[in-house]
């Protein structure tokens, strides 16, 4: 999979799960900031329920105060930032169908891959779409070009579920325990609210 | 208490606990960004172990994963903004004493106790001050121009450990489970790499 990537400085790691509200705002913003800085970006969808199996924690959405706080301060930054915030109905979902489809699609056209990684948290954040739903990735997906038949079977492979469960248990094997989580060149940065960093460490390298 | 405060816009509150890494850079810098904006800061120390309770949570220090990266991204920031940070050797301290001299001292002179809860939490993480230990207090309250008797006394006075446990009790009422939490006229803001938003929020009022 990195041969693509074998000419040029390594790609930024962006490691999310589908269901964060903070890793909704990062996506919106993770591609141009690498960009400008000459980077590609990797995206890597994940659920987090590994992760907090080690930390103890749960996600925002099902911890007391947490919660209500997310709730508050999702909302204000989409008003700060001037774009669309809506919690799903039920949320939130584990997105297994959603993060498989990824993998899938990884496997022969990483590029589609982000674009549909990127098309599925801003759905689940706009448009309630059901992250858990198998043919509501894959008419998201043909919507992108990609084969829905296809889609439906590489979401139901077991070799794909393998894949994606093995990315998960990388991430927590690197010290991930939240989302959004980036890499760059191995450094790790955690949260939305971290992207002013990443850029200052791609502008001037380690300090 | 809020007798002082009755001219001007309210003061911002800073709650935090003097364990807190992230609240040590934001103690750095509070009390500057208050005063850009017409502000005053009102310093809250609390121990986050109430709010632990509700939220299942433990302290950074103590959850695994979360742990080495504070401790990762402690260092980096203080490379960043140039300021020195050394964890102390018994991390994290409960610091039940400081809290309360804080409390102590605030009731006759919240200006002072305000200077005493900088310093406790910059000696904490710059040269190992025992926050557990109310003779180490007292010896800093000293410089401060405090009564070493008086403070001694006061960290044990069973009023003034009411009027702390009390303060930090309010703090989970209104929803605080995480340090440093700053609110601007009742907005929550939660987390040093917040700063920037609640400046914002100063400047331009609500959003």
């Amino acid at each position: 999979l990195n041969a693509t990537h074998t000419q040029g400085p390594a790609p930024i790691e962006f490691w999310f799960d589908f269901a964060s509200g903070y890793a909704y705002f990062a996506a919106l913003e993770i591609e141009a900031l690498a960009e400008r800085h000459g980077r590609t970006v990797t995206w890597r969808p994940f659920t987090l329920g590994a992760a907090f199996k080690i930390t103890g924690a749960q996600g925002l959405s099902r911890t007391p105060l947490k919660s209500d706080y997310a709730r508050r301060d999702w909302q204000r930054l989409a008003r700060l930032k001037g774009v669309a915030f809506k919690l799903p109905e039920r949320h939130p979902r584990v997105g297994l169908p959603a993060i498989r489809a990824f993998y899938h699609v990884e496997r022969s056209d990483p590029r589609t891959a982000a674009a549909l990684a990127k098309q599925v948290i801003l759905g689940y954040f706009r448009d309630n779409l059901d992250t858990d739903d198998p043919d509501e990735i894959a008419r998201l997906g043909s919507r992108l070009g990609l084969d829905r038949g296809l889609m439906l079977a590489g979401m139901a492979d077991s070799e794909v579920k393998a894949t994606a469960r093995q990315h998960g248990e990388s991430a927590v094997a690197r010290g991930v325990f939240g989302s959004p989580w980036i890499f760059v060149d191995g450094e790790p940065f955690w949260g939305s609210d971290r992207l002013a960093m990443v850029e200052r460490w791609l502008a001037g390298g380690a300090w």
